[in-house]
């Protein structure tokens, strides 16, 4: 059993971070929450989703799992306007999730979660991390494309550098320590990632938001933020490139 | 002989309805102002435009009739701004029409209507009626879009229903009768029409417009609402998808 | 040496006219402005545009060149919003331009000017000139759009007119001398243009701009006007299409 009501905004926020990893989800639900872990087709990022129940103006919910075609779901937030609630109810007989907004219901089958995989988060220590204002990592990708498929990420003790090499550009963002919200390096680290995903990613982190980036040299960095005023949060690994010399 | 003046959203608004169902169109003048009788080309669906004089800021018209490419009266169209006052004259010796915004002048060829046929408008009796703010609607097809090709009207005493059935997904409007202007139902009547002649309509109406609807089972449904300030009236047809057994 | 601080507002300005005639440009630098002479691929367009050190925030440089690819500086100012300074150097060392927004540094390879010829700037003594608010021109060529790939302009001492006229389709933008700046014309004056490159021009000059028209018949119009709150001049010269009889 789930039913549940959440501001439209809300819900929209959320969709938006997990709909840049994969398109068809697993929620496990209960009475404390919804939980989504899930890895990208390619493995090379993963994502850990938790959304407290009170992200929802009401929530109601046994023990279950529930698949969702997140294409469907963009279209059902395509018909709210900000302010708008959406009701939110599983119909277990027909196999069934039900959306309502007002006067219009939209109704949708269930996606089989039967094959899908139940990721393990990875315990990584990262010798270290910086705060950083989603705002600031926009403008530095902003800077990046169009330059290389790759970013390098590097944290100092003094400063935090993220940057593209090309054959003939080159573009940077190098914020000092007194433009972060924090920083704590022992040693200079320093890896390579994949542009696309780093982007895609930090384009759908709302404006304003804190992000927490744990890094190490030739490791997966790990990005941490809240969503929905904090009673969401999200844990975000992705791969880095390993360099051959 | 034609010449008269209006209000560049006035024009634009009765444009953008008749262009739903087709390009070139066929306009009867007489002193009294103009009317358009058309079908788009499958003879799906049927127009009646009857636009007085009074729609126009000046009007001065002998009977004639004036064939016009709407594609080009748009592109003259996005030469105003609103506030602006289109002027139109007939060059009966050039066979032309032209349209003056300020100090621009556009001409062009008025279009051969000799081979334009006069629908005969069909007289019907529909046993039902709603009358129904065309915003409602439009965030009806708007849930409608992309689940099937055709969209169901239903109308019972209590309510007015606009609904799309997939195989997979449902999408549903459900409008009591206190969210209607008015409703008179004297048993349930239901029909299936094409989805994308249906929205391509209901969204060329401006918000705020009260739109009738006039239902019966497995008959064509009417629709007729006022531009212009209600010196406009639009009679639009649609026929029914049959539904066999 | 160069180096440079500009409001990115102004960059933009100047980066926009000169790139509706090339993409790869050679500025001539010295420490009173920075000159550019270019003409385009068909050779049917030429440009002339200097701005003087005043339209720089700060300004210091050698006599020298520099190439730029205009594609990678539109890049550099989607990163700058309205009131950013854009500092810019040169790193002769590496052969590099380096743009820098806040903490973000974006760097280029220079473009290699040693192929890019040093055009002419023809002395042309034109009988008629117009001056006219660039706003009334952009007017004209969205009605004249679509309609023939030439635009007429004609200047008669009363008047100053831009018109298009196609098989089917006139359309005609009539300015009296009280509607203009300034008007000053012997005897009617007419040549044909291609429309592509006039519009592109006239639709990259900011509003509220006032253009000077030099045109005599079947000669090349030459526009002159300034950006960067008059420490920018531009001047552009556009071949007639001469009609044969």
């Amino acid at each position: 059993m789930f039913k549940a009501e959440i501001k439209s905004e809300t819900l929209k926020g959320l969709v938006n971070i997990i709909s840049t990893l994969i398109d068809e989800v697993k929620f496990a639900i209960d009475p404390e929450g919804m939980t989504l872990k899930a890895v990208d087709p390619a493995h090379v990022a993963m994502i850990e989703l938790k959304v407290g129940n009170k992200a929802f103006e009401s929530y109601s919910a046994n023990s279950a799992e529930i698949g969702l075609d997140l294409d469907k779901v963009k279209m059902v937030l395509k018909l709210a306007v900000p302010g708008d609630i959406i009701s939110m109810e599983q119909d277990e007989n027909k196999g069934r999730f039900i959306f309502r907004i007002g006067n219009i219901t939209r109704s949708m089958n269930l996606v089989d979660t039967s094959s899908m995989s139940d990721p393990k988060v990875p315990q990584l220590e990262l010798s270290s991390n910086a705060v950083i204002l989603v705002d600031q990592l926009q403008r530095g990708i902003r800077a990046a494309e169009s330059i290389s498929d790759h970013i390098s990420l590097r944290a100092d003790p003094e400063f935090f550098e993220l940057s593209c090499e090309g054959d003939t550009d080159d573009a940077r963002l190098r914020l000092e320590s007194s433009e972060l919200e924090s920083l704590s390096v022992p040693s200079e680290v320093h890896s390579l990632f994949p542009l696309d995903y780093f982007s895609n990613l930090v384009k759908a982190i709302p404006a304003g938001t804190k992000v927490r980036i744990e890094l190490d040299s030739d490791y997966p960095v790990k990005l941490v933020f809240g969503l929905a005023n904090g009673e969401a949060n999200v844990v975000y690994f992705l791969a880095p490139r390993i360099e051959s010399d």
